[in-house]
């Protein structure tokens, strides 16, 4: 997963890029990078870390420029290592090039080994950097169909915003896996992951890069085209329910709204009598005001959260464990002990962190804990752009629900229907990609393949 | 107002110190130290910044010993500088001496220069130095009776945790401003400021340090004395307004619990006929659910938080202002457009940032915005120990309700009554210092002399 | 100019290289760079700065493997920019190579112009990547056929040192412009620019590598070929005369007596009477003792140095001008007042240091300050790997010796001729390149096709 | 040993300072502070390592003020620690003190003792901190009146340069063991350890500040007073023989031209038949050529110094061993093999180093190695302000000239005699102390009470 952001004609591209980038953070942590063209000149500036600590005040006054494109990764595919930080920008003939990928390709290692069959030498083990030499080896013609030619050749999930020279491109793959939305702020075009960062920098919402889309803005305006065979869409739903902010639109669709839905069908599907409904802040705040509403069951703040907890937490002694979960969300007992709570989770993944959670909460006095949570069980990867852990450490790949409420030490636990997780979806049930719930994938049926790749 | 915290008699004393001062990182982002005791050494390390900048694995992994005391500090006299930060340790006589302090002693300016004048060096501009000082000029004999006779000659509002050689030390003003608790992890005895800091290292609470007492911890176990002429309590009734963690209990009692009491209170005091009812996140979050559950209008979040907003944000540009509230904070056009909300502040100190929050709400579609604070307005300084700005900065020192309702723009403004404020509170009313809201000091009414101390 | 160093079998491959590129700093602070194999996998840890800067303690250690090399830089081509930072790693096909190069490739626009058009793409501005795009363009094949039918493409200066997966490659341009040599060290096989490097790790010499020679060296020993035409040598006599670190071998005889040897040539071409004969420390030291000793007038020390002067020196104010040359040498006034002195300099460049320092010398009192310069003047530029000013900048290329001379502001000026300083070097006349001294370039002769190489 | 400098009267005080302290940088590595007065401010900005390390360019900028002195450090008593760091300033009753110190304090920890007694709090380690407690508890009165008080009651050895207010002092003890000499550049005074900071700057020297005298200056002008009892001169000797830097004058006399008489003096005493004379560079430089010249025998540079080593060289591997005497001086093969040589050296302090030379000149090859030493034995400790290590370390105070042989593994080995050090002495033989030598003190004859001062 990771947030791209473009922006064309206004004279602070860099910085407004970089408040996009801050209002996308939470699709990647782990590096930050920031492209911007003045006059002939591209200049990049990336780093490993949070925007914050990768741009400083000193940077950003001297990117100077009307056209950026940023973007802050966390890595699906391509080892972590600085050399992997995007975006990727290359002169190229005469040509200043620069791209920054949202999804992940799935014909990549083929692609790769036939570019090297050539000639070609890769910089990165990042799967964008194929789409940069499919670019660099068309035959000398207009850049658009070079970049349309070049995209036709990849298979996967790509969210994609690029620099060609002046002119600002942005691409969706055909089944439109992750979301890339365009806005403009007075003249200028923004293009970004999600529509918080339109709000952040005061942009206007124009409506979504649609699958498929291949969007080129340039000083005489924007020209679309869709150039690919139609394919029905595949959007994806866990963006919905955990990974874009709850004040987005994604899919043209509020995020909060749709998880409050979630926590609605939640309570219709696993009603039970309990004294309280807890969230697990803040992921889980949003499915438990629909579940606190519909249920009737007072919403109680159990949880406090540490608002300091960052990447730097140390865990200072291997002799007292777990102060990684406890450091972030502590128990109130006095409204806890001796009360029937349900906590609502977004979802579960590996189900450690939520185990020791439901002891901490044992440990005040809780009399009785029982989870509900807002999607169904996940049970496999996902070759589409989240970083799910492998299949084997996904608990409900290899275990009951029975077997997990076992686990976890909760006294009831119910996940949402895969049928009801769709009825509280505002869009066409078939538009969605649920591979990671029900295993239909829509390409690479064989998982071997699929796996693994490049490194 | 500062973290205070100490311990006594665990292997891991200056990890659990760290973990400590991490929980009560809110309040002091300014700096941070721990100075731990090793056999007859004391080794401290401190720095500007916060405690996760501060202290990294291989700095705690050098800091061994049984007894530890740290600090983070919020400045409220002394200049914001490196020599500044506490604890205070200094040799004297063959003993080592540390002082962490949370508090502001209001007599610090004349204690200084009768010291001086005998020929004391000042190393700090901090009102704490004094205490070293008249415990270092103390004629030879029983440390306790040196301390108890140094604490005799300081006014003002003080938690104190100290080193003396091989002893903890702690101690509250007889006026009781500020919380002080004890704690125990097995056998090790353990000072906090709030018991948040308890709860994330797993020691057991055991009572508050009393008003007026001091406690000596060494290898016998406690003493506790209570030396000081009595005098009535004056507890500060902003930490349960606003500086305490919600999960903390202060002076007995939950914080959580007092803000919900706070909400019901002010719904019923200032009803209102309303679609939905939303917290300014976090602090506002305990008195919105009291205020929803008394008025049964529905809670909504209508302003989501951006987690990744620490000191670093960068306002990049001048020519687009405002983002420093902004990026914290982002209002959800789907749920509130068109609608009549009421917003729960905890309070209003400038009200500044109150006033750009309600346009970006009427910016999407707010139709009428209410806000309802949970405590009266602020109106005076505070001289023990809250780093309010001037009473000139404080915008209801100056105006009306009626004005600051046009300043901040909304449709109407209420605050909780003085009288409610006290009825919401879990102790008898007479304890509490409520100076900041009425002007009624215990000590020092010639304002005077009180203000700007030290520098 | 650049510093090389290879190294193959010796468990502490990258320290050894760390040492080796220590002893040749000289020949590059602008950055430093590392590449280690250990097992299948390469590892590379360079930085901008000295090699003490961008390796630390902890670097090291983590660099494991049997075979490194490394490079040191100081900009011929290129721009100054971390991305140009040596030696390039990249993988291709299943390989990994690695190169560090030495010298410069005058035909690298034109070749980097052809392979762009076949699709490649470059991440540098250097000239030694147009050799691995050579590599990796090569038909499947043997890779020793590859490597030396890369380097028949390329002309102009190189000594390289590369790794091809578990081989270390060392070759010599045919015209053998820049030294390299051959070391042993127990069973491991050294590479370096200069003996020096040799002498720190105890190293044995085992002779140079030859111009327009390629070695193989991997676990069965070495490979060695001459492959390409056969070419009259032309290597660099400037590196005798500035370069090369006194103590070291280059070409197959010692520099300091070969500077010696300099110095005396120069007392019998220009004879004076004097006072003192005085070096301009310590690149005119050696020169300076064969002057004394042939002439007999008394050697003194009239200028010390300060040992501190590197790069971080900060001139602290414009209104005090000229510090950078003050701070690095000082003349005693007590040695030199009243004296008629004889400075030796190596050679003049664009003449602003020396007139400076010949300021401070009359500043304390000098009688008569004669230079005596041990090579003739610089007039052309080096298109063969020394980084000189432009022409436009070489003070020789512009002006008469009289006129140097009054620029200078010295009694008299007096320069080696190039007769004598060709009868000064151990080798036969005809193996140097001069051009620097006489224009005479046995490649490129239109300057205008050589100038500004890649930028 | 230390560096001290202080500048009354130029805009450019601090920027001036520093530059001073550049130029005296060899005093002192460990540390660097500069104290800078504007208006009624005083700054500093101090911290460990080289003054280029401490001081950015930014720094310096911000460094406002006509009044500046400055230190560097190199550790003699008080731990290497940064609260040890020079000048030591503090606030006093509205006035600003600052002290920087070269020199040490016999008697502090008595001091140290009584000031506690009265309540004072020592905040590092350090004998300078007594100076600035004894002027602290001075009875009011005139400032002049209560440092002189203050100073009678220190003894020892100090060169000082303090500011107190406005004015800039300086001292000197009444022995003079330590320089301190006094320049004018333009209107602005300064005080400098050596004449090299004088010169730097472009200042004329003016006289050396004597044996126990006191100078204000300030805004009137210069006051100079001799206010304790006369006591006959205790100069070091060691001053020029190593510490100082050969372009300075200290004591009024150059200390190139007293080095070159050591070395004549040394030829005359113990003369040999040998091929070349080679100093230990550059320690040895100033007494070779005297040696040279003296003997007739040519002099060589047989041994080659790397201009990058500093304090940062990292010895990688310990199967290694030796580096960091190797990587300093490399000595040339073809100048050395089959020679007999002399080898001077200043000085001979623990010998090993010297011992690891001298089997790195065997191993080239040299025939024999005769090694003369241009002082007596270093036998005693200095209690004075050189950082000697302690007498069982020092070879000399254990071992005989023959045994010191043996360990050296030279063919002979003569040091100069104590007579004859004194000859070659630009000043009567009486005003030195030459305690290190012979055991002379002139205070403190009983060595149990001077040892291990303060820590």
């Amino acid at each position: 997963m990771c947030a791209i952001f473009g922006i064309f004609g206004h004279k602070d591209a860099a910085s407004l890029a970089y408040l996009g980038l801050y209002a996308l953070q939470h699709r990647g942590e782990e590096s930050a990078g920031i492209v911007v063209r003045n006059g002939r000149k591209a200049r990049v500036h990336k780093g490993m870390g949070l925007v914050s600590d990768v741009f400083a005040q000193e940077t950003l006054k001297g990117l100077h420029g009307e056209l950026a494109i940023g973007h802050t990764r966390y890595s699906t595919t391509g080892s972590s290592s600085s050399k992997n930080i995007q975006p990727f920008l290359f002169d190229h003939k005469k040509s200043q090039i620069a791209i920054a990928h949202n999804g992940n390709i799935i014909n990549a290692l083929g692609l790769r080994n036939a570019l090297e069959g050539k000639g070609s030498i890769f910089q990165t083990t990042m799967d964008t950097e194929v789409i940069a030499h499919l670019i660099a080896g068309s035959e000398d013609g207009d850049f658009r169909a070079n970049i349309i030619g070049s995209l036709s050749q990849v298979q996967g999930a790509y969210s994609l915003v690029m620099m060609f020279n002046d002119v600002l491109v942005g691409a969706r793959d055909p089944y439109g896996f992750r979301p890339l939305c365009l806005g403009k702020l007075n003249d200028a075009y923004i293009l970004a992951g999600e529509t918080c960062a339109l709000d952040l920098i005061g942009a206007r919402y124009v409506r979504d890069i649609e699958p498929g889309e291949v969007v080129f803005i340039h000083k005489n305006g924007l020209e679309a085209v869709k150039p690919f065979p139609r394919a029905g869409h595949r959007m994806c739903i866990f963006e919905y329910i955990y990974f874009a902010r709850p004040d987005s639109n994604i899919f043209g669709r509020n995020v909060y709204l749709t998880r409050k839905e979630l926590g609605r069908h939640l309570a219709r599907e696993s009603p039970l009598d309990c004294d309280l409904v807890m969230p697990v802040p803040d992921s889980g705040n949003s499915a438990a005001i629909g579940f606190a509403q519909e249920s009737d069951i007072p919403l109680e703040y159990g949880l406090i959260r540490n608002h300091y907890v960052g990447r730097t937490f140390i865990q200072p002694t291997q002799s007292i464990r777990d102060f990684r979960v406890k450091v972030k969300l502590n128990p109130i007992r006095d409204v806890l002990r001796g009360k029937r709570i349900v906590v609502i989770e977004d979802s579960i993944v590996r189900g450690t962190t939520s185990r020791i959670r439901v002891k901490t909460l044992r440990a005040v006095g809780v009399k009785q804990v029982h989870m509900r949570v807002s999607c169904p069980p996940l049970r496999f990867p996902c070759y589409f752009g989240i970083d799910f852990p492998t299949q084997k450490e996904l608990i409900a790949a290899r275990h009951s629900v029975r077997r997990i409420s076992d686990f976890l030490g909760v006294d009831s636990l119910e996940y949402l229907s895969r049928d009801e997780m769709l009825n509280s979806m505002p869009l066409p049930k078939d538009e969605f990609c649920t591979a990671c719930f029900d295993g239909n994938y829509v390409m690479c049926p064989n998982k071997k393949i699929c796996k693994g790749i490049l490194e």
